[in-house]
């Protein structure tokens, strides 16, 4: 087991239990031996969901089965397994899954279509879904509304830490609460990240309010981070709502765009990305946490394809590990990255200090303050393309050797 | 200075002399010293040219110059240093150029429309280029037709060993020569990788044909290998015929489409592989030479950038460091290149294992024969889509803690 990530949060935050969600977390013995490996949500009747998945043309097993059902957009259950990914599995990966949810509908009551699962772990292994028989009644059982820690945990691969969030937020003048878990380290790059997410909110809101929040919200946080700029057959964030919160006088909303919801977006917002930047400073060998804007390219989207190629490239990334300012790099980045640029126009900035201006070194800036910020756990990066006014933030991680010791000895 | 790869070639090929070539190295202090850093070659009048160069958006100033003097079709010299790439310079980069061309068209009487500039090394620090002063004089002066492998060392920057190859071929039942170099161990990605490559032949071929030529032929070798992804603001291919094998009666070639040049082309296809493989051989922190062919996708470009999409996978690549047949990321890898595919229908090869088959692992396949084949020098990976009828090979190498190691101590 590595060591916890040096960028690892130094305290988690109290999960105040969320009206309609129980959790328990317990042990399946998919792969891995003395620790859970298994957890199981329980939804009250009613509750709405809403998902957004891999943009992998090979996705999991467990990726084509939620997709399948949220068009119901209702929920009772969420099965969520580490250990194995049902992926690449074919017509064995579609009966574990139907074998999974005939399992979690029996222990739950809840009808097949509003099951809802997940899976992480090797791909290519079948996954014995029989395991799951038995375990998953003992935790529908003893479910709890506290237990999400727990449940956090019970998700986790190469993570070192669990990735928790939570916060709280009015909504026509009551409080509703919105509280995540996330998982991933590795394979992480956007559209979506490999990472499992799951949302919870006492918060009556409609599957399609849901679903239109969602599908933006993941695009600044979840699609703009990268650890190593692979893609997971296995990426699933979903949103679930359980609408617990109308008793205590909550309004139904049914349209993303009801004024209401500003608090809401914002705060799901800022989960998100609390929760993505978890995962990044999670980053398999991570020691460094980068941030990289790219300002004046020629459109929003131009922007963000320039900072994932920064963020992506491995010399740049390497560097960093390096604790070396070595903006040539960044430049061939831009370079490559085949969108608008100028090299007579580019400035780049690490943090404060701005080390290229005009096509050329500047010729102000000092070495030894750029060495000292290199030394920084968070290396923040900003670039101007000066061809036009697109502008868009990304988050990665610094490559490490230990990224390629995880990594060439992950399955073996 | 790192350890010279586990894959070099064994021994170099012996190089014959080319008529009208003539090549000298010296050493001008540029960044390294004790060693050389410096190549001139030397051509007769009418030598014929033809290029390609890097596709990034920010090209270092010698490829701005080549390109510019390229239209002309027609080379005298050719000045290539290491140690400082003369890359985001800007205006300083451009006058740096111009110097240089000035003191080697004073150096060898040539006119400066016909010398062409090269550098590798280091980006964005100015180059001085009065550190050619005296230098390329001295080097015209001594050059002889048979220093081509000196010239050869001269280039090298992370490289372990120096990249030549040669071949024979018959231009219309005249025997002529066809040798080049090249340089590059880092920063390999297509259009193209990296690195710097010359190769010189007396076959008598007009500058359109050649250009012709050369296009189709990168296409398959250089535009096919991938080290790290990352593309370089400094990718130089020139092509140079000196015509010198007229005086033994071959015959002056203006088309590409003409017949006589078949077996020409064949000679070039082969030799820019035999270097393009050699680049890749000497990846930076390289253990394993990987081919990787995709067929059965939707195009050839299809399948190109599938292999790509594998060859360039972070986790693909540690893995095979590991000597871990995890075909499961090559899935992944299959799923994130956003081409037509489907779970179903792959199937995967390690050399002549198929590990994969019909969307799940082949339940014939012997972990332990694969392991034994995972531990060789070369790693065939065949992946067929099975959608179609594209196909395509590309070449990469393993990412190991060296490469990392490498490239975070690079500058500093």
């Amino acid at each position: 087991m590595a060591a916890v990530s040096p960028l690892a949060p130094t305290s988690y935050p109290d999960l105040p239990e969320i009206g309609g969600v129980r959790f328990a977390a317990g042990a399946a013995g998919i792969r891995y031996k003395g620790r859970t490996d298994v957890m199981l949500a329980l939804f009250d009747k009613g509750t709405e969901v809403a998902g957004v998945f891999t943009k992998s043309k090979c996705p999991s097993a467990p990726v084509d089965w939620c997709r399948a059902r949220l068009s119901g957009g209702k929920a009772r259950a969420l099965v969520v397994n580490s250990g194995n990914a049902n992926a690449f599995t074919g017509r064995l990966g579609a009966q574990a899954t139907k074998q999974t949810a005939a399992i979690a509908a029996k222990a739950t009551g809840a009808p097949q279509s509003e099951i809802f699962l997940a899976s992480t772990g090797v791909i290519g292994e079948p996954l014995d879904a029989a395991k799951f028989d038995g375990v998953l009644a003992k935790l529908a059982s003893k479910a709890k509304p506290g237990d999400m820690f727990e449940a956090a945990k019970a998700i986790m691969t190469t993570d070192t830490y669990p990735k928790v969030a939570t916060a709280k937020v009015e909504l026509d003048g009551v409080t509703v609460t919105l509280s995540g878990m996330a998982k991933g380290a590795g394979m992480i790059a956007p559209d979506m990240a490999t990472m499992l997410s799951f949302v919870f909110t006492d918060a009556p809101i409609a599957a399609g309010a849901l679903q239109a929040m969602l599908s933006k919200s993941v695009q600044g946080s979840f699609n703009a981070i990268t650890v190593d700029s692979d893609t997971s057959t296995s990426d699933t964030l979903l949103l679930f709502a359980t609408g617990a919160a109308a008793q205590r006088g909550a309004p139904k909303i049914t349209a993303a765009n009801d004024r209401r919801l500003a608090p809401f977006k914002a705060a799901l917002d800022t989960l998100l990305l609390d929760l993505a930047h978890q995962v990044v400073k999670d980053g398999e060998g991570a020691r460094k946490f980068v941030e990289i804007t790219v300002a004046g390219a020629a459109s929003a989207a131009a922007a963000k394809r320039i900072a994932l190629s920064i963020a992506n490239s491995p010399l740049v990334k390497t560097a960093i590990a390096g604790e070396d300012a070595n903006w040539g790099r960044i430049v061939a980045a831009v370079g490559k990255a085949g969108e608008k640029a100028e090299r007579d126009r580019l400035a780049i900035w690490f943090g404060e200090i701005r080390v290229a201006n005009k096509g050329q070194r500047d010729p102000a800036y000092d070495e030894a303050e750029v060495s000292k910020l290199m030394r920084e756990p968070k290396i923040d990066i900003y670039v101007e393309i000066g061809v036009g006014q697109g502008k868009a933030t990304v988050w990665t991680c610094d490559l490490t050797k230990e990224y390629v010791e995880i990594n060439g000895d992950y399955r073996s």
